[in-house]
């Protein structure tokens, strides 16, 4: 009898994902799924970029939690599209739920679409959501060595931001080493250091939105 | 015929924690399972609790993390017996993966084993490792919300340190707002407030060590 060979078959996730791509494509919206340890300053990074881009571009919020909405009603104070996910004790969002949020928002008036997933610095990065880049924010106090204990994390980032380098005066922080930790695990992933208190270095994250958002024509 | 009824059967993690906790009552061991975010503070918890009380008490460690043995490394330059679990990509440790650490530590030469799990405010939280008491960082730069948006950690909670209070004056966390989010969580939890890096709270913590190492007969 024959034997059934199949290949390439994605992950139920994946699948999902997948699709999630092409609806997001189909309707010229780019979106970008931001991880991090709890508390390095995800939501803080959307608000500011929504307040230097919301007269430029047309921005929608996905809010990843185990619990609580209060992320949500900070990002609905700027007036713009915002769906809030409970994961009820799940340590990470998954293409599903993001397929859920997709169908609840207005993606028509969406340009650019931030899904801040859960905080947590491991299982986010197994899981694709259908999203076009992925950032990871580290946090100054959090310390240089994380790059070695999280490797997964910054493997699959596109581009990394250091936040909270306002406090890099009463703190322990080698950049040079973290920055070379990265590097080492992931050659093509852009670094930026930022503060979200101080607005330093958040034009840079900026210009990395816009370009990626309207990318140029070759 | 009859229908048997099984009750009260244990998971296999909290089966296998019993057997860790009986193990360690049998050789005299008082555990702290120690949990937080990434980079909250726990491996510098730890260092400074050998460093006050290592003339009086015999300290074990067992470290977990991802990826690395940077945690094991700095616990071993203070000459305590050290054990580093690396879970290869896993969230959290689990009963069986703290048997396997207890099974290579000298118990008999231990009467206070701190576990530090990984660094994670989610997973952790749902595996007993065997342990007599839980301890949870929250680190202020993380900010005062954390009980809100990850409530099963501080609700398993016997203890909670807030870290790097030195850092109070160049952020906003409101320390009133957090500890009544925890109480309401959790009344039981006790609170201590700490800095690591100045020393400020530590004795408060090193008394809670010492009054569970050694209760006093009623």
């Amino acid at each position: 009898m024959e034997v059934k060979v199949l290949k390439n078959i994605l992950s139920a996730n994946d699948e999902l994902a997948e699709r999630n791509r092409q609806l997001l494509e189909g309707k010229g919206v780019f979106a970008v799924n931001i991880m991090s340890s709890p508390g390095a300053g995800k939501t803080s990074l959307i608000l500011e970029t929504i307040k230097r881009l919301k007269d430029k571009l047309k921005i929608g919020v996905v809010e990843g939690d185990v619990s609580s909405s209060i992320d949500a009603d900070k990002i609905s104070q700027q007036k713009v599209p915002v769906i809030q996910i409970n994961t009820d004790g799940g340590c990470h969002l998954d293409a599903n739920m993001a397929s859920s949020a997709l169908n609840n928002l207005p993606l028509g008036e969406v340009e650019l679409l931030f899904i801040e997933n859960v905080g947590n610095l491991i299982c986010p990065a197994g899981f694709r959501l259908g999203e076009h880049k992925k950032a990871v924010l580290a946090s100054v106090p959090e310390g240089d060595d994380k790059p070695y204990k999280y490797p997964a994390m910054f493997q699959i980032a596109d581009v990394v931001l250091v936040n909270k380098i306002d406090l890099l005066p009463y703190l322990q922080f080698d950049i040079k080493g973290f920055s070379k930790a990265v590097k080492a695990l992931n050659q093509n992933a852009e670094i930026f250091q930022i503060s979200c208190t101080t607005g330093e270095g958040i034009e840079d994250w900026i210009s990395w939105v816009l370009a990626n958002v309207h990318p140029s024509t070759p």
